[in-house]
């Protein structure tokens, strides 16, 4: 391609609403121009990068046997309804209304359409395994787009889902998708490591996400430098030691704390965070249930959604409460509270002489002692891990690193197939529902982790494999008879005949100019030609990543090939 | 890629509700699979076919010079107003609403967002001529999605945008993009041939269709076998006569027709069609306007909405015309009406001695010579042209054929990119609108089309150019360690060495079975290997447009790729 027959505006600064590097330099290299609020266009460039990465994920989804097929964006609401997702999922599901006034949703995933094509179409055990995939537009309706292409409200996904006989089957699958999604990570020069996850709304029992570190992610990832223990914070676990066990002792007794109405002020007054029960009150389908955790830990939220088995829950109002137990936050407890479900955590297991709000404003228990004074509905993890508690499996000291989640291996079950009625006729003559899995990657959002990890001040540092081209040629003059033009455009032609992605400066501009757009858009290989450096006989070849070297003019291409064969991501062997 | 490997669901029979050749051909091939009225999955080989429609559109756009982009799917609704297609095209978008009650439409095309992105980045005419496409899902919302991917609510189209600094500028965009066109269709394997067409809401002022020949198309194309004048029948004109000139003669006179309300009554009643006029009252921007055609001619809506500049008019209800002429339809006329717009087909013009109704129920004018007697607001050619009308080029008689609109080019000039502010500093310094132009393919429509003009009573006949898979190898049994199978295996992986797209069908199904699938599924050629021909020191080479052949096995391949070579379409140079 030749720089003045593409488009490239690339600018000097970037617009104020551009927060972290790679959103920066999305529109800087002049990859994307921003339409509105979580909305935008890919220029040339862009696409070419996206195009790669798409290019990486297909040749891995064809090689572990997956099969592309391409389902609607605008999905009717029946088979929401059927899989329940049109509830559960409600708050990020975009709803679009026809001339007849029906309803319809835009995909953020695809569950429920696979599921229906596999109803119908898939019969007996003899056509599993099988797995589907997709890359296509997808649309969350995001309370705050933000960063780009990293949580936008439209974007691109690669879903697949696999149909298996049994569980076993559907956990080949997994591992075949889980190594996939290794590889193509790998290959597009991430960074990245697969971490233990939470599987939320959308059910199942066996996830993985794959992460990319950035201090800018999103998401905090739980790691353990011993024995390689990784899990998003939403499904961490740790060994942290259970409250220390007392004497039950004394009964119950209630005692006046007026004012007191937060776990540091009732610590101030003498009673430990780690000897109080912390109670929140949320409503859960429509009811109030309690959570009892211990003073000095957090509730993670996702944690009770698989608890309760929903997402549609959210604390409760103050009124609430106070209609629910007759008191007010700071004095609220589960002692002697039979009307409602009680879920405590596994922390408080065995715990006695502990302090508890009780239900009467200003005013608590002290004394109490879980498993005799509280009805206990469900015994649950339901903390959230915290930097430097011991890891579960080896003991050493917990991390917290901040990441970007690029993908997300999950095992579902028989969630979709059972509501759906995808089944099969086994071997032995019997029905049964397939057992699914489902994969994602979020597709933008993994190109755009590429440049958040690959970046230095002067611009990109594009891996060679999602490059938007892999050489750049700067001819410091355009003359079209000077030596340097001549030379330039036989190594341009040179470069394409033998498959190279090459793209020739041939601007009427400065070299400054010329060389600083380069570094910005930031082309893993440039190759200056000038006439200095041509009267001595060589050209330049500088590796974005590297330092400059000088070659002769004829052994300049060989030696551009061998530095994009080295240069080339791989996937590591696991 | 091996038959068991992937996933093609051929049916015997097409579900009832396909009703044309290639719709039933895309189920019974099990290339798409129907989610909901004018919404469907493309499985695996139909989107291997659709994947080879778009290669060869991004080839022949790139070859043009277009530069590949990806603009947003959702789109905020101030551009659409600013364009004002928030109204005029009001009928045939999708709306959806955020959290936030934000309304967003879903893109039917992407002037606007183009023309926005544009309005930022193109500054100076230096940057001229650029051309910007994409391939992308688009939604129409359609009264009645019928004929599978012909008209669904959901596609993929190819729309391009270009932006030129002046009209010529302008048509040399649009000449590039129309020789594209034509070798786009000509490399599907597509007859076609691009016909003058009506611009439509979108405006502008030159325009082409690219059609193709079939008895299920939606549209009506107007030609001439003389002189190659062709013209969709929206925008079609004849050289037929005008009305027959008399003496002016005697001033209107009014005459009683009791009961007599149509066209063909009055005849009855001894004035002639073509000595009446008929009138027509549309309400268009809320007011009544009166169309005044002979009375044997038909109103043309499309050629009103050119005239009126807008597509949002109706027929007037029988109380609006009530209320606005004081009589009902049947007694209708434009004598002596001085408060509505009246527009007249320009076949009426110097007609004198006409017959209307006298807005009195159950009285019509005699004598009416239209220019004394009529307030003409505006002339303009308003009748649908009729087959057996001369040609107004070569006076030979004019044919009408169905035929299916694949493509759309036009020239907008500056309607968008006045609204949006697409201007740019010329050479002399002043600042100018961008003329544009815009370009469309139905990507989805144009595969289906490829079906319905090639295809028998066995199955799909694919173009080379677009077949899912270029060849099927048909081992006529499988087992393993066999002659048969080793033969195919071999044939299969040098094949694939050679680049060649094949199948194999290692299916354990009967020779029979596995043909029909075959014929059904439609590949180019398909290498039958069985142990009688084998025995005769044979394989059979099967074009599925064409005789069978036998071949030495040795030589079976360079048959083949001799065969693909000579049946690929190609673009024929205009």
């Amino acid at each position: 391609m030749r720089w003045t027959k593409t488009f490239i505006p690339t600018l000097r600064e970037a617009p104020s609403d551009a927060e972290i590097a790679s959103h920066k330099l999305l529109l800087r290299a002049g990859l994307i121009r921003k339409l509105t609020g979580g909305v935008y266009t890919f220029l040339p460039l862009g696409l070419r990068a996206l195009r790669k990465v798409e290019k990486i994920i297909r040749e891995e989804m064809d090689r572990a046997g997956a099969l592309e097929v391409l389902m609607p964006t605008m999905q009717p609401i029946d088979i929401w309804q059927q899989s329940g997702r049109y509830e559960t999922a409600a708050e990020v599901l975009f709803k679009v209304r026809d001339r007849a006034k029906k309803e319809w949703l835009l995909s953020p995933t695809a569950e429920e359409v696979i599921t229906t094509v596999a109803a119908s179409e898939l019969n007996s055990y003899r056509q599993m395994p099988i797995n589907f995939y997709q890359v296509s537009i997808k649309f969350r309706d995001e309370i705050r787009p933000r960063y780009g292409l990293m949580r936008a409200k439209e974007f691109i996904m690669k879903d697949a889902y696999s149909f298996d006989v049994n569980d076993e089957a559907a956990m080949g699958s997994y591992k075949k998708m889980y190594d996939a999604y290794k590889r193509i990570f790998d290959r597009c020069g991430l960074k990245n490591f697969p971490v233990e996850a939470d599987t939320g709304v959308i059910g199942g029992n066996f996830s993985h996400e794959f992460m990319v570190p950035a201090e800018t992610g999103e998401n905090e990832v739980v790691f353990c430098e011993g024995c390689g223990y990784a899990a998003n914070v939403e499904k961490a676990t740790s060994g942290i030691p259970k409250t220390a066990a007392r004497d039950v002792g004394a009964p119950v007794e209630k005692f006046p704390t007026p004012g007191i109405v937060t776990i540091e002020a009732l610590a101030k007054a003498g009673v430990p965070a780690n000897r109080q029960i912390k109670t929140l009150i949320y409503i859960a389908d429509s009811k109030p249930i309690l959570i009892s955790i211990r003073g000095d830990d957090q509730l993670n939220e996702a944690k009770l959604a698989g608890v309760i088995g929903t997402t549609i829950f959210r604390p409760a109002e103050p009124q609430e409460i106070f209609d629910a137990l007759g008191a007010h936050p700071g004095s609220l407890g589960a002692v002697g509270v039979k009307n409602y479900s009680v879920f405590v955590d596994e922390r408080l297991r065995g715990a006695n002489d502990m302090t508890t709000g009780a239900n009467e404003d200003g005013v608590h228990y002290r004394s109490v002692s879980i498993e005799r004074d509280i009805q206990v509905t469900k015994w649950a993890d339901l903390r959230t891990v915290n930097a430097g508690e011991p890891c579960a499996k080896c003991g050493k000291s917990l991390k917290i690193r901040r990441a970007i989640e690029v993908g997300h291996v999950f095992i579902l079950g028989t969630k979709y197939s059972e509501k759906l009625g995808a089944s099969y006729l086994a071997e032995d003559g019997s029905r049964k529902a397939c057992v699914m899995g489902c994969y994602g990657i979020g597709v933008t959002r993994t190109l755009q982790a590429v440049i958040e990890q690959s970046n230095d001040k002067d611009g990109i540092v594009w891996p060679v494999s999602v490059a938007p081209f892999t050489v750049c040629i700067t001819p410091l003059s355009i003359a079209p008879d000077g030596a340097v033009m001549k030379l330039a455009e036989k190594m341009y032609a040179d470069l394409m005949a033998l498959g190279v992605d090459v793209i020739i400066d041939d601007r009427d501009e400065r070299p400054g100019v010329k060389f600083k757009d380069s570094e910005l858009v930031g082309f893993p290989i440039r190759i200056g030609i000038g006439e200095k450096s041509l009267a001595k006989g060589e050209v330049e070849i500088k590796p974005r990543a590297g330092a400059m070297l000088a070659a002769k003019p004829e052994e300049a291409v060989e030696k551009v090939l061998a530095l994009i064969k080295e240069c080339t991501p791989r996937a590591t062997e696991s």
